[in-house]
């Protein structure tokens, strides 16, 4: 039950010969779930050995070309492959008339249905996805135009059954674990009850992974950000084009560090590099002198939430 | 003044990890054009190391989306790169709106303008730009939504001039040598007239390129590709799969073969290949059967329409 986090896009609005236009996925249990759809995600879905037929959602932040175009094309690909499963769709007002007046995409020409979740300009927060295992929610963000973060959070997982002590209380029948370890009482043949703490540890907290961009530092991309596992936040620019920053919607690295400080996340991936940085260590080298656990986000690198080391 | 023909794409419909989504260069002087411009071209100008401020025009065959899903990302690139020369966007009727109801795309949101060339459904041959050099014709196809061809012809050369002819003859300033070699009589000093058949050869017929895609077999590819240089036409599927090829509006490599050598073109380069193909091999084989000169075409390969053997 590994979740994985996979950039697939870590050019900020031009897309350089070595990085691609922004998007990245988180994966569990083979199923997957998009963060952004830059122009060429589909191949980059390939790239990652992604099933594009276990896609669950895309949640777009908003509506400039490089965070969007790619989704046109991904849903002809699903329509292609003769998909049927429901398709959850996120983002600003206006993603859905973006994806409609596509050819090919409108109601009735797709052969599997899109739900989608249309974002008002103010809100505080709202649940996106609600699955068994994950919740996706989403925050307003402070941008250009109408931008919202995404907080992909792991439910408790159920805690550790001690097997010797469920046994030494006379209980020996796997299905009755099962019970337990759902947080049920498990009636013996004697009559006697075992409520599930007696044998059943505390829930296990999960994981979580945030998406920051594009925005400016805000308290939305700090609640999202909020102890996270793993934050994913842009840094466009080095700090000494904080001007320029404040004038795109952007940060800079040194921000984006300090939101990941303020947030208590415990490790910072930076992303969306303007193309004017070849590479990006000096972005990452500005971030350690706020916040040490940053790394620059590497394209198809697989991060395990269960792994990260605070 | 070689002209230099790029695929930058050879997938079908569904992109593959080896092939990209349809899209073809030529290059000129620097300049360029696009035949098509599938989800990602924008990127592959980039690697086929094309200069996106040189783009003259876009030639967009129909409106599905694996033809056309990479235009709002490449014209949205063009605004950020503050281009102010126009742009021609040609294309089926209906390319315009696709264009201008992306985000960022419409009259007065970009900093350069566009010259849509819509054709209609039904019309015989089109110019669609002339320039100094070259012009783009286009005609219609067969396929099962309007679609149309385009053939980039080189407008005759000027013919050799003789210097050593033009020496004896008394003509000895180079004003005078350019003048001739534009079709212009020169007088000289002493007033006699000399006539530029006198001293330049019979203009040299210029090269020509024919892009036909997606299509059945038709007559207007068959105009289109009639003596090219180098013709690309499609080739999605191998003859025993005819029937498929038909209830799709597309051509199997054999069909291919017939339209080169109906037209009698040079060399014809195979493309737009079924994701079940692997390697493109059979279907080379296939095609030879009937044209000899026949390859697949080769991303990023460049083929200069001078060097074409016939």
């Amino acid at each position: 039950m590994t979740t994985t986090v996979i950039p697939l896009g870590t050019a900020g609005a031009l897309p350089t010969r070595d990085r691609h236009l922004p998007a990245v996925a988180v994966e569990r249990e083979g199923a997957s779930v998009l963060f952004d759809c830059g122009e060429g995600t589909q191949r980059r879905l390939l790239a990652a050995e992604l099933k594009p037929s276990r896609l669950q959602a895309v949640c777009i932040t908003h509506l400039h070309g490089d965070h969007v175009f790619g989704l046109p094309g991904l849903l002809s690909t699903l329509s292609l492959l003769d998909r049927t499963a429901l398709l959850v769709v996120a983002g600003p007002q206006g993603v859905a008339r973006l994806v409609g007046c596509m050819p090919g995409l409108g109601e009735g020409e797709r052969p599997y249905p899109i739900r989608f979740v249309e974002l008002p300009d103010a809100f505080d927060e709202a649940v996106v996805l609600e699955a068994d295992a994950y919740r996706i929610v989403a925050r307003p963000l402070a941008h250009r135009v109408p931008a919202v973060g995404y907080r992909f959070e792991e439910k408790p997982r159920p805690g550790h059954l001690d097997v010797e002590r469920a046994r030494a209380l006379g209980v020996t029948d796997y299905r009755h674990y099962r019970a337990m370890k759902a947080g049920e009482a498990v009636t013996l043949p004697d009559g006697r009850v075992v409520p599930p703490e007696a044998v059943v540890g505390p829930p296990q907290p999960g994981g979580s992974f945030a998406y920051v961009t594009d925005t400016m530092p805000c308290d939305g991309g700090i609640a999202l950000a909020r102890e996270a596992t793993l934050l994913y936040h842009e840094a466009t620019f080095l700090h000494d084009l904080r001007e320029l920053a404040v004038a795109r919607g952007h940060s800079t690295a040194r921000e984006a560090a300090e939101v990941a400080r303020a947030a208590g996340a415990r490790r910072l991936l930076l992303g969306h590099f303007s193309a004017r940085y070849r590479t990006p260590d000096a972005l990452v080298a500005e971030a350690r002198q706020v916040f040490q656990n940053t790394e620059a986000a590497v394209e198809l690198k697989r991060y395990d939430l269960e792994k990260v080391e605070g």
